[in-house]
């Protein structure tokens, strides 16, 4: 341990991860016994709930604090879900922290924090509604009396399958969208069928879920009236960053993976480790990694600074998104046949990873995002119109 | 029709697959009463066994001639199965058609002609054996009297669970090594685990094969004894390149289906089709596909000529392995989420197609391989040492 | 010599550039007596003019017999010229031999094959006239009597500065444009400056041209009034794959000073050219060389075969502008200093190949077509509409 | 203004190169009296020397101060020339600041930071001598009484041509080099030819420097006898870092210029910077330079902790160097034909920042090196030997 509180615990963190979870990690997929202990043994660790604020339990770390700590719990697929700082509850945290009522708080945050219920957080509808588009959002809640009734159909819902609450984004009016919380036994919210995907690491699954006369009372709603948007923006920069953050220590175990092989595997008589052509994708792998850290830890600290951030997270997401997928393909392609079979958890992390790039804004949406911000910061800055050079 | 039979022939490929294979793909898989019908059909369309020579009941295509067959039967992932030109067959066909004598010609190559059997080719063997250096063999064949004994340990041998007979490389000397043609029954061989891998598209799958004391007649020597190296090379280059058009043909039909989405979804107002950014991805996938095919040709050629067309194929396999990766990558991108859901076929295919970049030499094997082939060539060509320019 | 006469030309014109243009290549470009020289040697070598028609001097090579022929000049950059196929003459050529009457194909074809003069295409205008969007044209030309009177600004145009005639591109309707033959001696045709580039391998520069009450005969109307832009078309596709063709020998020219430098360069004990990480450079110009000759192959025959092969030559012309670049950036990088350097031409061939991605069509409009056409394409061929997979 | 300190400097750093440095860019470097003029201007603006020692007149900054100051500066070639913190001279003063004695610092250090004189750095030399690998060292240094006599030929001296000194590295041991000090006057050095490079933004250029019979006195030891390789990595890391800062400031200029270009160019009715395949490229860039401004920010703060950051330099290099070559070839992409023209910088800076990827250690040689350390770091972490997961 030394004198920085923060990296001290991030070494703590990568022992938990090392010596308790990697042991046992395909098992605590299944038997959720495991599961318990090793949240309790995690508590035990001061490591439990790192993002979750201090007066809930958590270890309220700042975004910049978040960084290694998430990508330390990220190293094994289950990590995030034992420290409690897997998404969607970790950003859904971070939702209620800062526009919930104290009510709310008490009701919905201070048991999520401490591991007892999941939750979800119920805003992509199947197309042609909210999705890459959110404005195009199709779910209608409309007034009746006190209450409100929500109606519509999501899609790819995450964590929906045994979430405790919801927290529904609904129309309520022309270019406006409120949030709602909405209990799991709410008779007007089923929980459908789990969409089939290629990753198989969130809890809960990507479910769609229908809204039929869901009735909810006026306490339910999360924020202001109207304010759904604007809102949900709270979540937006810092989620996509602890995306970043959990991924990047996917990809980190894939290169350790890669490592603990090129260096036991002899070919032409030398070690793989040692032959140029793979030493070439050994070091690009290290400069993904860098650079990912390196840009999300530019982007934390914006965040920490109370800017929105878009512009850094948006180019965190995409860069860090490709990158983690750059260095697990790398990974397997060293490992050459033992790389895609699944006697290594490599062929796994490979499909864990490839939806990365899609979830949270696929990377075309926000290069779009970024080269219009790009050009419009050009225009404000330039004193008239000036010519090119 | 046209004048032109090979075109025609592809054109009546492609209709077969369309219309007979494509809707009961996934069944094809799982009830092998769907194959056995699909391949009558197959038959009687005049489309089966179309790398087999005519003598034994094939088509006898020439290697350009099958590759505007073999990529649109790989189309569907059973495509090349039903029409009996899928890995391992196909090669170890062209290699018996090539090396065997009349009466191994008759008892092996007609019934895998035929489609009666399957067949596996067992080379490669677990770290330090042969794998990227097929010198570092470790099975070995010693005489008996008039047999043969031999054993050793083989791994990832494809189709080797169900097939009715094996061609098993063996060290017959220091720098020698001998292919034997060892029948299923052979109390000898054992077929062990599948090796559980992120492709599923073999029949057989990739076993651990055990050799033990595994006596064999000389009659079971396929070519001569210590030619097997020589011999192997026979079957390496059109097995290469014949795997490339199959592929070929997955990547295409990933960019089919991809246009599909894309013309029918609706963002921002504008089709997905009609945004720059996914125009992006769609040309890359345009380019890619008419260089994977113009490569595969330019190969063909070279094999048929008579050539070993070691850097030929060299080149076109690294090529289309790559290149069929990111097709396929690039359609699962911009069908989002639905591209990493098995609610499309699109996300199996991006498992299916991962090894290839690994089996039958991984790419950078092969890129060592061209290099060095290249200088070679560069100093055979230039007349004494002159300078650079 | 060999029993095929192409083969054996392309080797001829391999020998030609080898032996007689590299050794004075630098000479040639400023001393106007060694091209007369070079051409001269060109014409009793059989090497001369090997796209112009036969009935005018030239070896009248089909697009696929210049393929090989192209590549071989093209190895030095003023190669094209001394055997009288550079651009913008080659394109012209093609151009006359298509759409000019006997009398213009006397007046201007046949000097042109013959060496005699130079000529130039004057399309392009600046901003924002047409450009990579042809239709926006400026340059207009209106009948006065017999007469047309021709106004407007060029720009760009490649070989203006001692070119004998101008096919000019002017607007005479609104949708609609013509081709006429203006003369050097026009009194209302002026070449203004030559537009400073990166590149200085074209004869005569990239000029402005201004016309100003430009008045031509109605016989110098090339093709029918108003189909300009329809008989452009013949011009574009060979145009811009015999650009793919010569760009492509400066890329291999690069790749064999490349290997000249690695076989002899020791670096840590060995060759840099056995070291693992040159190796993979090497191989991918290997792989880039052997892509870009395959796609050319593949839009020679779809043209010889009367196909207006947009979508084959605008792959083509995308793929190999980009990989010629990636191919002499290689080499330059294989070379260290020296690359960057002047002792070596892979310098000047940098500047040389990097407007190739931008003349012509950008890769990006280029790929915004390749795209369009691929939609096209897909909707032609769907029976209706159907469900993605 | 703002409260903190550097990045108010690194603003007026910028409106110093936007008003006083950027409208007489080019003629600075031809005009020696400009400079003059500019560099007081720069003493008066508080910009001057920022990387050199407060106690001999500079700005004392550390490495992460410099970071944002001379990307500032680096937007114009001239510019770091301006400030006084160009290479080599830059480097220099680093070296001389840790490892000179007082009275060497008083006589080079003082008027090197004032500006008085230029220097130089006399490592490389011709193949088969130090290049990529250093320990090939082939210049030799005999002591003579109380002298050292100095032969070998350098090759590739950045800045040699009018530098008033030199530090030359050369052997004085089986495995051991020192470093001297030699004058500009000394009858035994002699600087040749110009190496012609496709850079011109280095005053005094890259040149051959040969040393026979140097002699100087055991005062120009700079550092310790023997101590050569060890003293210059004191130089190694912090002036590797300084060349991404100031080519990343090359970078968004270029960025800048493009963004100007796309907003006023219309095409096919709508502004370049609104096509989608246009931002893809202005994303791409905004990306490229985020990433390496977090790289550098890494590498200055763990060299500012003290660490010798041979791993973070290397990343950062290697990264910097591609990444600021890619954003300046999008940027000459985006400006079609005129980015390829004299007309815009970009034809320019494309051919500057070209050998970055070679100067300084080639992107090969920091992969090979950023692979080794990587593997080293892994087997010393693993407590014996483990299996692979």
């Amino acid at each position: 341990m030394n004198a920085n509180g923060t990296q001290s615990l991030s070494a703590r963190v990568r022992e938990f991860i090392d010596h308790r979870v990697i042991p046992v990690e395909h098992a605590v997929e299944t038997d959720p016994q495991i599961l318990v202990k090793l949240r309790r043994a995690a508590r035990e660790a001061g490591v439990f709930a790192p993002s979750a604020p201090t007066e809930y339990g958590g270890l309220g770390l700042s975004m910049l604090g978040q960084t290694d700590v998430l990508e330390e719990a990220g190293r094994s697929l289950p990590g995030p879900l034992v420290l409690n700082c897997a998404a969607p509850d970790e950003g859904n945290m971070t939702l209620l922290e800062h526009v919930a009522t104290p009510a709310q708080r008490e009701q919905y945050l201070r048991p999520l924090a401490a591991g007892d219920v999941r939750s979800a957080f119920a805003m992509t509808e199947p197309a042609p509604g909210a999705g890459s588009d959110p404005t195009a959002l199709a779910t209608s809640a409309v007034r009746d009396g006190d209450d409100w009734v929500i109606d519509g159909q999501k899609w790819f819902i995450t964590g929906a399958d045994g979430a405790g609450f919801f927290i529904v984004m609904a129309r309520t009016g022309a270019d406006a969208a409120t949030m709602f919380l909405v209990d799991a036994g709410n008779p007007g919210l089923t929980v459908g069928r789990h969409i089939p995907t290629i990753d198989a690491g969130f809890t809960g699954g990507h479910c769609e879920v229908t809204l039929e006369r869901c009735r909810v009372r006026s306490s339910a709603v999360l924020g202001e009236v109207d304010r759904g948007f604007a809102n949900a923006q709270v979540r937006l920069g810092p989620a996509r960053l602890t995306h970043c953050m959990r991924w990047l220590g996917v990809a980190r175990r894939a290169h350790e993976i890669m490592l603990g092989y090129v260096v036991d595997r002899e070919l032409f008589g030398s070690r793989l480790a040692d032959l140029g052509l793979a030493q070439h994708l050994i070091a690009d792998n290290e400069i993904d990694l860098a650079a990912s850290r390196a840009l999300i830890r530019t982007a934390a600290v914006a965040l920490d600074q109370g800017s929105r951030a878009n512009q850094e997270t948006s180019i965190a997401k995409t860069f860090v998104s490709e990158a983690v997928g750059r260095v697990v393909d790398r990974s397997v392609q060293l490992c050459g046949a033992q790389g895609v079979s699944h006697d290594l958890p490599l062929a796994r992390f490979l499909a864990e990873v490839r939806p990365f790039r899609i979830y949270d804004g696929a990377s075309e949406a926000h290069r779009w995002a970024v080269a219009r911000r790009a050009v419009r910061r050009y225009e404000a800055a330039r004193p008239g119109k000036r010519s090119h050079d």
